[in-house]
């Protein structure tokens, strides 16, 4: 039988991410990544989590593990309505559902805002989990380029604006204003008061996508969220657990107008009833005995050493032209190479000689960023990353002397 | 804002499940539920749980609570592959897939299988969290009538005939063979093996939801799985470790042609990146060491047990004229009032009283079932059990005798 004649037209645009299909080229024994986006392992809390573990198991006992909430333990849910005051947002648990990691977050907001034919809005670059979620819904997507401090404001105005007069309908703007993955990129406080107002004026949501908020390297985040400026409940505010505990435990919350809250929750309802409710009291614990509080600072100067390291090496060893984001936060650098110069074209070439990194491209919904390639600090310790970049650098300086280069590149 | 002015036609769509509305109604302390379909808690192994995260925690260490693949532990998926030997099936890890519980199963194979406007056929009743997950695809649904011995094959054959010369397609048949929720019915060898070829002549495929098959209360399930029949990989098999070690690790299986499961992967992939990943490893050891062979005897006895008693119950208490089914395995008993009695104008006076139980018509997406109710003896201990098939007993006797009868029923 030919299965795809039962196919859905949903399934036939299904296409595997592309970070997907760069696995078996990079996933080799050996290789310094700085392809992958998650979280080290040394920054998860073990003793803590053994203790959670035992303290959920005494506390809670066999109702730890039956059938939870759709929404989420309210416990929870009532924490984090609190925990949302030190992100500048007065919310109750009415604002708050739990899902199953943020990427079930960005798929149920795909099904219930999404029909085919809408419009939505997203960074150029973008995360490439997001943008699926939001094209698997049928969406077409519309990308608007990036500054240094965050998106074109004015692009993002025009480009509202005319895809409103040929009669469509863009239903909203996917952002992830801090420490963007790919690019590193934070959006300045005056463009985000800038993208709330545009999005009053052509009345579109915003997804506000920010799992990296607690991994700041400086005091604080310096911007104030979108959520905390939203005074028509059209931000939906979106964060996790995977990166401030650990990304097994898919756990992730949305904060966001109570009647948005009740229709995601009925959406989650037949996506899979609840998530993991083990992994959701293991949180709660988590939050409310002050581990989270104790725990983050210490990941944050784990990252902040590491994209120190980077951003050095990038300094010291890229070549002419070749320029770089160093982010405030989060997990990734994001590079960009002189126009002419193919980061997928150069990735095998990169593999041979030991180092791995995303290509750009896919993260560009415009079929741009051939130039441009993710690098992150999150994987590999302080001596591959420097080892890495030294390696990169050599690669790309060869194939500047020689664009057509040989691929051994000496 | 009207949120609802952004919906997308699916959001339009979404309706609270029956059962989510009645809780309510049927969330009074003191109550005798013979209302939830979950597991009893005292069926869960909790000190088997507790020597499994010590080991998981130990063998696996932070890995354990990393990212995982989006198809689930290899390790998990080549032993299920195995155990499907169990169930009749040869299968190899590329015909499983792990999903967030069965329920992202149903959603998945909605997404990847339905267009609006498609027809899938399911059994009259059946298990509502199925019926959502398809129809929040967007597929319309057709009821086909069961008998004692499962759905009835001719009226199924008559109505899919009828529906493709309709011009309609239909796409796939929903049904739950062993131990049906909500019937509590099992399908016959014969009737399977009739679906079969329905199925092949037709050209539909066949989702197997299989929750229940370990639940047995003889010396076995008597029939062959479905899947096990299956020549041509129509068949979409799913079971799940919610009934088995507990649903709180949300923790399901699919076994399907890989060629499906490959594309349900990359749908599951922009779903929840993958299920958690403890939850995952706690199942692998529950049934690598030997746990889940070692346990599920005493989950059946547990439920055989309270389904004696319930049924003993019915016998003796239920008044001449109302009909229920005498299960083989699984959780329910179904019960049919004399027609011109509607179980759900009578559930406020039979939670007056003290008993709770699920009104028929919600699991029937014709529409019908009025006269019908589904009776779980999964939550309740024996005595309970007794004593609430008593009043409800009597409820339904006073309502016999007195068809228009006061509320207080005395």
């Amino acid at each position: 039988m030919n299965m795809s004649d039962f196919y859905s037209d949903g399934a036939r645009r299904l296409k595997p991410s592309a970070i997907r299909k760069m696995v078996h080229l990079i996933d080799k024994p050996g290789i310094i990544s700085l392809a992958g986006g998650m979280p080290s392992t040394e920054t998860f809390p073990m003793d803590i989590i053994r203790e959670l573990f035992d303290q959920v198991y005494a506390r809670r006992g066999p109702a730890a593990f039956q059938y939870g909430l759709t929404g989420g333990i309210r416990e929870l849910a009532v924490w984090l309505a609190e925990f949302m005051a030190t992100r500048g947002v007065t919310a109750s648990s009415e604002n708050i559902i739990m899902t199953s990691g943020s990427q079930q977050a960005l798929r149920l907001v795909g099904e219930v805002f999404l029909d085919p034919g809408d419009v939505a809005v997203v960074e150029l670059p973008s995360y490439i989990g997001g943008t699926t979620a939001l094209r698997n819904a049928g969406a077409d997507l519309v990308g608007v380029s990036q500054a240094d401090d965050g998106i074109v404001t004015d692009e993002l105005d025009a480009t509202v604006a005319r895809l409103k007069a040929q009669g469509r309908r863009v239903k909203l703007l996917y952002t992830i204003p801090n420490f963007q993955n790919p690019s590193g990129i934070s959006i300045s406080t005056s463009k985000r008061r800038e993208i709330l107002r545009l999005a009053a004026r052509h009345d579109f949501l915003i997804i506000e996508d920010d799992p990296y908020y607690e991994l700041f390297f400086g005091d604080s985040v310096e911007q104030p969220t979108m959520k905390s400026l939203d005074e028509d409940g059209r931000v939906i505010y979106l964060s996790s657990f995977s990166k401030i505990l650990a990304p097994g435990f898919r756990a992730a919350w949305m904060c966001a107008d109570p009647a948005i809250v009740r229709t995601i929750e009925i959406a989650k309802e037949a996506a899979d009833i609840c998530s993991s409710t083990m992994d959701q009291a293991i949180v709660l614990a988590y939050c409310k005995d002050g581990h989270l509080a104790r725990h983050v600072p210490k990941i944050r100067r784990f990252y902040y050493e590491r994209r120190n390291v980077m951003v050095d090496a990038l300094r010291r060893h890229m070549p002419a032209g070749v320029t770089w984001t160093e982010p405030s936060g989060g997990f990734f650098c994001w590079a960009r190479l002189p126009s002419g110069l193919d980061s997928e074209a150069m990735l095998p070439e990169s593999v041979d000689r030991g180092v791995a990194y995303v290509v750009g491209a896919p993260f560009h919904v415009d079929g741009g960023g051939q130039n441009t390639l993710r690098l992150a600090y999150s994987k590999e310790a302080p001596n591959s990353l420097t080892r890495g970049v030294e390696i990169l650098s050599k690669l790309i300086s060869d194939h500047l002397r020689d664009p057509n280069g040989s691929r051994t590149g000496n």
